[in-house]
């Protein structure tokens, strides 16, 4: 950390800095320059807060050097995590290394038939693991809420069906005990800096997949990470699914170059949701393709089944057969960067 | 609503358009153009998710034309709403209409003499209640989490010695019951959209102070109040704190417009934070005194104790005396606004 | 400045660094610590460019510690600029210090009598000067593009007969002869890093309006100062017109924190443009109002003729009414302000 | 485009409205609602100006249904656009359809060896075109502001030995002489809607390469498009660059879901830059393989020469050996999606 001093700061202010670093255990090293003074910090500066050093009157500014996350930080754990999905009833998965994980299946869950109807369809393309919404966050009170617990049994019957792993999103800490079957518990971008809940997920060993919120940071998505491998667990799953922006012709803008930079800050694997960051059905086959061309371990993907049935549905969303040409197109470019499905 | 249909679409689903929505009681109108059609909907609109008709292939695009929020919406409550802030062992105090209501205190609640001590403080100044954080969101699972339980009952105690009603800020659907000492419920930036928190205040009629996230809209925040509610709580208070846009000189952009239109579109009172929007102390009293101009109903404002006793404390927070300043200048203005403290 | 080194950097390239630095005259001091190293730069270091330094292997990253602007700098020009508006054949002018400037007039000129007409009658309500478009930045081609020169010799003529100076803007730097009759020269929003239009008007000592582009930091906007002023011309006032965010509500988001911000960094006059920031007619007396009171040394507002008289004007114009009322609430908030229109 | 009405809006501003409707030859159709009455627009609407419309006091909001973009519109002009780049002493080159065009040079044209040497590599490395800038745009008026003139004469001269047709950015509308050496003209972000220079380049037939602004739409891009279509130029070619967002990590978000949505909306040929858009060397290689996986027509990429004789360069460029390794994996999935260098 680097401390930035006033011009002409007050001595007795400057001693009094000194003594509480020193009390941290900080040793300090002063570089002297005309209009300003530079104080380096050396030691393990984690135990200071930032803000409150920034407030101390002969403070002009705080750099970090060092980054504020440990059990996520690619510097202490060089090689990849590769996130192990047991599946009791079903086939065993490994996200990360030189798997590409596509993980498909409704929005919400809506029916069994519907459940049963989209896990078969989207198993037989080639996706790993089924998705579908039980408990869903909609910004509007009168807006479908999901069918809660009743959509969590009816995803637990697909995967007695099919052996598909399931991954479904919780949205209240009293609900864990809920996705006791769950083998892939989501947190959704809304909730990625509800700390409570992290904690609490923190002390399962249930792999989390933990979703980008849409005007949080890198640095910040990795804060939350931290939170749920400083509670003890080790397996998490980074999604990228878009950001907030002035541009309104896509939901969201997938920020696509967080892969690769992800992939140099942490070793956790990284998934990228092309549905929901851009909320556009026709956008969903070539950002899969630049997804897995900028370097992620996987895709989550929203597919509703046969539209001839239903009037309606997402409009992120694809149909069976719209995915099943995605996974074509994936299975052209992923030999030449050194993946399979 | 309005329904923009694709040029030249398929006769079958438009039938099957009008077919849906006759079930849901919806009147229609159709308006035929050279290179498109519009449909207009009349009737209850607010049971149809736009997300849906938006997938239906036939459709181009949808508008809405009323504000998908009821209770919150000012069209069906044309008076300002005044929220009652009963406080037993206190003052009661009221918010909105002509008061201007200022909230101040520490960020965190740190020991019992410093939250005594700034509760006198800001009495003295002026201020109308007294804020405490005891439950404190904080990025990095290693920052300091608040003293949880036990600053609630420093922040009781404070309220017993001086009167002034408390505001903390909750983030656990479970911690509701530790708040009934609490005057106002604070819901912070981080959680405006953790939607089961705000299901379950909304059963309270305890007053809620809903805070803007940082990457929402004007309209989501009111989507959250009408959370808050449709499930029976009428005592909203809405509180702007920034929004994140590119600049990084300021820690938030603090949009003093949403003022004004939130004035036009809700009747709930609306304040401003201007300490944890901008993140510097200095620019407290100017932004202050410029969100009274814009029409606020009252402040809520960071103040720290003596910094001659602690080393630091966060960059935004004011020193009593500074925050007995800012009233004063409040005191000078407010009287041409039609206001006062 | 401040370099951080990497880990275990290279030797021989650390040795090339501290090299050309000193062939820059640029002193150094190390601070080594476990992780990283800290090179601390003593001098002028405005000679470095930034970004080449970053390029630099064996660099993590480089923290710049002062203002890359001089000229516009309050550290070495401690007092506020005031703005001589010399008018021949009206009033001079002067804008900055304990002066409220109010410039007012319509999007475009549109003819003589409309052009007349609002100059008589901003005048009366309080106006200072008098602002109108000639040269138009519309983002269709299609769209009307402004009467060009015949528009600068209307205002011209409003001038002589109402003694208003008159504020235009500039799209070309072919047109500067065109602008001699101009008082203020106005650089919109869009124009902010057309650099080259820049350098030709830092040639010319005519008051410069400068306005911030919509995706610009505050430190871009004092580095377009910058521009001009280190051609020559002392006379910039600055212009905050609101940025470009995801609020779609408003059509930009009025930055009013850039007021006490700018106060701080520049000596330079700051109006604010409530029209253009919000692009609502209602909100612009509220955040002329939050501007004052911010801090601004004036407005510049969109005021157009009788709308019994024309059928459409722009949705951000006020009425003249309207815009007297605007100046009479001013003036009940400015005595407590220090200021006076 | 279709007007929404306000509630009990005035009759005889309704027929006013109506009157200046007939006017331009708009025929309308009207649908009640109980709350709102919405007034479809039948024929050519591109004439009117929607804020116009906005500013009517009965108009609640107006939707416009059809893009104003007609040239540079898909709709008109099915069939992809290919610009033919006719470089009289080189390879002549298309762009668009099955070619995947990459450009590559230096950030600034610095001297006549750095120049000559990177055109050699950068050809044998499968470049068909070399970039390289004379006139800089520079945030900063003490930072390197290119070679200018002469920097073009050296340009030319690395086309004369290589063969490569040259592409540099134009600033100035009274620079376009000097540019007739330069076979594809680049307007750069910043310059994205300088409309007099747009309106001066639409009267050549030189392909222009037209940038994203980093704080403009989609929408806006096409307009600016349409500007240098509309005064006949019909060889545009545009460049996605990055926009400005909260993300601090890279300098810019890289937005490659406009990718797939241009070529949607229009028929141009869109390329990406993923130096300039992210500021990192590291992230070139990634992002280029997502760009053509989005589906871009090509690459625009900062290559500095050898390292070793040089100090610095921009942190965004890459060595010679890089670019190869980036054109390498490249070959390796183009492929599969149809395209060839």
């Amino acid at each position: 950390m680097v401390i930035i001093l006033k011009q002409n700061h007050d001595q007795k202010q400057f001693d009094n800095l000194l003594n509480w670093l020193e009390g941290l255990n900080i040793k300090t090293s002063l570089v002297k320059g005309e209009q300003s003074a530079i104080l380096g910090l050396i030691g393990d500066t984690s135990v200071i807060d930032i803000d409150m050093l920034k407030a101390v009157d002969i403070v002009q500014s705080v750099k970090r050097i060092q980054e504020p996350y440990k059990a996520a930080n690619r510097k202490f754990h060089p090689d990849d995590t590769i996130v192990d999905v047991p599946c009791p009833s079903s086939f065993a998965r490994q996200i990360g290394g030189r798997n590409f994980t596509v993980i498909a299946g409704p929005c919400s869950v809506e029916s069994r038939v519907q459940i049963l109807d989209i896990a078969a369809k989207v198993k037989e393309s080639g996706s790993a693991m089924l998705r579908g919404g039980a408990f869903k966050p909609r910004t509007s009170p009168y807006a479908f809420q999901g069918l809660r617990a009743e959509g969590l049994e009816l995803l637990y019957e697909a995967k007695k069906e099919t052996g598909l792993p399931i991954v479904s999103e919780i949205m209240n800490v009293n609900h864990i005990e809920l996705f006791s079957n769950v083998d892939v518990i989501q947190v959704g971008a809304r909730n990625m800096q509800n700390f409570e809940l992290l904690k609490e997920l923190g002390r399962l060993d249930k792999p989390i997949l933990l979703k980008r919120g849409l005007a949080n940071t890198i640095e910040e998505l990795l804060m939350s990470a931290e939170y749920l491998m400083s509670g003890g667990n080790k397996n998490i799953i980074l999604c990228e699914r878009g950001i907030r922006t002035f541009e309104t012709y896509t939901r969201n803008t997938l920020d696509l170059s967080a892969i690769p930079l992800l992939k140099e800050l942490t070793h956790l694997p990284v998934l990228v949701d092309p549905s929901h960051a851009t909320g556009i059905s026709r956008l969903v086959k070539p950002m899969s393709l630049a997804a897995a061309a900028a370097g992620a371990d996987g895709l989550i993907i929203e597919v509703h089944n046969d539209p001839s049935h239903a009037l309606c549905d997402g409009a992120q969303s694809l149909t069976p057969e719209a995915f099943a040409d995605v996974i074509n197109s994936l299975n052209g470019i992923l030999p030449a960067l050194g993946k399979t499905i």
